[in-house]
């Protein structure tokens, strides 16, 4: 367990961190019915703050989690703990419990970055047959996720890229897909996947740079048939981050165009701090 | 909430009840990489608890969730929450939480029962397409089953059976499905659900009272065109609870078959005490 903050934040009240506990016998907690968003904050500000709450609202209404919080209020939290403790770089988890009484819990950890290599090498993942359940909504409901990415680890693999029952790679255990042919990118319609933050950004970025945004998911087939020139994962945390296997496949890339995206949704990010 | 104990188990070490929490920037809270049991005390004694106990070793083996217990520690904090608190009647459940280090919990509240209107007049379910993720095992992936659940309260249903992706019911949300016809009762192999500890008594029930047990799950259409005589729904705290509706499908039952076997597996429980 990570815990950098001090403080966390449980339904609007500064607490102590170490307080910011569910008990095991709640029903929601056993059930797993609650939703949450992990922020980034640089510089002392959140990034894209308006989106995630947003989101995290949109996944509450996805599953009928009622709550009484606006966007307003959410955003006045995070800024009460940031400047509490004095956070300069961190990242800020928002978790919503249902409930008779929903509950809402912001916490802080040290800001999750990645060593350079990932991106100039690119990381290594595996097909793994699963689909999400409600999967345009970020909810707990995560275990086929830890289970994916264990068997990730356990092959010296980053990321699991979840294969629907189809052949389609929907999305990665915490990250959105993206696979490039040419001038244009495949990428799963929001239909059947979460509406990323960041996919949002690398869509915008890819189009910047004169790339055709095809709204299909990549089939795992054509990967490993050497389909795709170049193909990346992203999240919050990640950026667009490249791949450089998936399973026993190799891409012979130098990763140009998403080196590209990346530069430029880390340079936007810096521009909507100020 | 129901917290109906003084006291709770933590590793072994007996704690107050309320202390029973878990950080909510744990790891594998965050992912519900855990697996648990509820079992029943009666009279100061756990009905069937080494089954309990096994199962519950069983899916943290299925999921590769290591822990330090054996079941004769797990028999021994029952025994000492039970003696400490001089519960005669309860629910007790065991939450086994993977991570580094393993954390185990044992919970009480009140013994969960159910009208004896639901048993002499039956109960409403509904079908809900949906499939559990590795259903062989007891874990904390339930959002699923906490909507379908919703789904059928919100139509004054008390159970969802949930129908897989080629119409079979494969179990409930918190129970497993019999379908009786003439004299044979069909029920889902092993292999597709998981295996329940009341679910093994009413198969030998079933085969006392001379019926023939076949593992086919039943199909939905054929129990909305009314295939089969009595459908029931099983679990440790419902026994074998008879089906009065299942969507507008209504059952001309008297439920003979279905009380029978109730009796008897709740006849055998009582003399497992003693």
């Amino acid at each position: 367990m990570v815990m950098s903050g001090k403080h966390a934040i449980f339904n609007g009240k500064l607490i102590d961190a170490e307080q910011a506990v569910l008990p095991v016998q709640d029903k929601e907690f056993q059930y797993g019915f609650g939703v949450y968003e992990s922020l980034r904050v640089i510089q002392g500000r959140v990034v894209y703050g308006e989106d995630h709450i947003m989101r995290l609202f949109y996944s509450a209404e996805g599953l009928g989690l009622r709550h009484p919080y606006t966007s307003e209020q959410v955003t006045s939290y995070l800024m009460l703990l940031i400047e509490v403790d004095a956070i300069e770089d961190a990242t800020i988890r928002i978790l919503l419990m249902g409930g008779m009484e929903a509950r809402l819990f912001i916490t802080v950890a040290p800001l999750l970055t990645y060593p350079k290599s990932f991106y100039n090498e690119g990381i290594k993942a595996i097909a793994y047959n699963g689909e999400r359940y409600l999967p345009q909504y970020k909810t707990c409901s995560l275990l086929m996720n830890y289970m994916a990415l264990r068997q990730a680890s356990s092959q010296g693999a980053f990321e699991a890229l979840l294969v629907d029952r189809n052949g389609l790679i929907l999305e990665g255990t915490r990250s959105n897909v993206f696979a490039f042919e040419e001038k244009s990118v495949y990428t799963a319609p929001v239909s059947m996947v979460l509406e990323g933050v960041t996919r949002d950004k690398i869509i915008k970025a890819a189009k910047k740079l004169g790339y055709r945004v095809v709204f299909e998911a990549p089939r795992i087939e054509d990967v490993l048939a050497g389909r795709f020139n170049e193909l990346c994962i992203s999240s919050t945390s990640m950026g667009a981050m490249p791949l450089s296997m998936v399973d026993d496949y190799t891409f012979n890339s130098n990763f140009s165009i998403i080196t590209a995206i990346h530069t430029l949704i880390r340079q936007w990010e810096l521009d909507a701090l100020h």
